[in-house]
């Protein structure tokens, strides 16, 4: 039986990211494409739950491409995987994200989220990033996500893990390496940018930059500084299991 | 100088829980309250970076309760260290969630969010939430909260942990003690319902039920079926590192 890929993102169905994603991963296995129908970023791991949804067939070059669903990457998933599919995907791929998805954007990623959802499923997952804001060609991403999907649909991965990749934006023979990675702790510098609107009441607009504190060139941050692709083993369980045996000495349970 | 707290919550500056827990932080610190507007559950770590914010003084019996933010949880949060408070508080305590945030909710959650986003902005943050979906008297667990922030404030917390607190449901000479946990693996068998609309067009809802699989007393899911005060420390680091080590075998620097 042919192997059934699941593929979605944050950009929306209409991104270039999916569609040059999707034309690789075809050459590989079976594609149905599930995405939102708008742009989603920064939303983080939302579901929606107090509205409905809808799935709208899609067109590209006058030929079904996928369902446009208007809700979240994590939506989109698991309407994908609990519905619209008529089997269980063997694989999930989210992307190809416009822009990096690295170090404490991780958290905030719609991209990663989507992978993240297809992982809670039971299914293995990857999120793939591109990592540059300006005009991309998303081609040799694109063939380097079908090879790693290659590799992943023969060896799995462990249950509630994913694998985060970033790709540098860069011509392929700059492409320095692969490097498996953990996550940097880059954080943003961010501010409020205060302004008035026409009847004088003050609104915030959120700003900032992403500024990099990291040095490990083990980290994703630092990969893709150097020109490596980065693979960021990362997964949902998030105990701290040190600070769970540190705080047996808290004696908390004075607090009753 | 005095110890000056922010509170968040997901369920909305109006929600009970907020309020009850406002009143006994209070006996021990400053409070600022900065809280979504209306509830905002299952959001995950959304940030609003499309639209601009609001934040609208809040009032309750006549008096300045806080300020109602148009964003979701991490907005709140971020708006509130970053623009509305004069001085960096000394802790975030986000809640008291109306419902548990336990194993794979946690993800979803809002309430977590809150205190993630403080995390992330350095502050030591405690998510708090009551594990009844019913009619819920908060009086207790704001009593806790209050005391467990109290130690917080005089202890600290590691960089990048917070502390996720599920306080069970019952009458307060039933609480069988506290317990340090970890994050349970268990999740929701989710369906979508399927509709038509007035139009006949097709629509989902969705909707499922959550499944304890945890058997473990050291996960939260299980700490509260056991009418345990489950405190789970947790990190936002997702890094997998048993898989950093194991996926260096994988020999991808062949993929380029």
């Amino acid at each position: 039986m042919a192997l059934h890929v699941l593929i979605s993102n944050d950009d929306g169905i209409a991104a270039p990211g999916i569609h040059a994603l999707v034309k690789e991963i075809r050459k590989i296995a079976k594609v149905t494409v599930v995405a939102p129908d708008r742009q989603q970023s920064a939303v983080g791991h939302a579901i929606t739950m107090n509205y409905p949804l809808r799935a709208i067939p899609y067109e590209r070059d006058g030929e079904f491409f996928g369902y446009a669903v208007d809700g979240t990457p994590a939506d989109a998933v698991k309407l994908g995987v609990r519905y619209l599919l008529k089997e269980r995907p063997d694989l999930v791929v989210s992307g190809i994200n416009h822009g990096s998805n690295t170090a404490i954007n991780i958290l905030y990623s719609g991209t990663v989220s989507a992978a993240t959802e297809g992982t809670v499923l039971g299914i293995p997952s990857i999120a793939v990033s591109l990592t540059t804001y300006d005009e991309a060609d998303f081609t040799y991403a694109a063939k380097f996500s079908a090879r790693l999907a290659a590799v992943v649909l023969e060896r799995g991965l462990p249950a509630g893990t994913l694998l985060n990749v970033n790709v540098p934006a860069v011509s392929p023979e700059r492409i320095a390496g692969i490097r498996i990675t953990r996550q940097g702790k880059s954080t943003w510098e961010d501010t409020f940018d205060v302004r008035r609107d026409p009847a004088n009441r003050e609104y915030f607009w959120l700003t900032g930059r992403m500024v990099t504190t990291d040095t490990d060139p083990s980290t994703d941050q630092i990969a893709i500084k150097e020109n490596y692709i980065s693979i960021s083993p990362i997964r949902y369980d998030l105990t701290d299991a040190a600070m769970v045996e540190a705080m047996k000495e808290w004696g908390v349970g004075d607090l009753k």
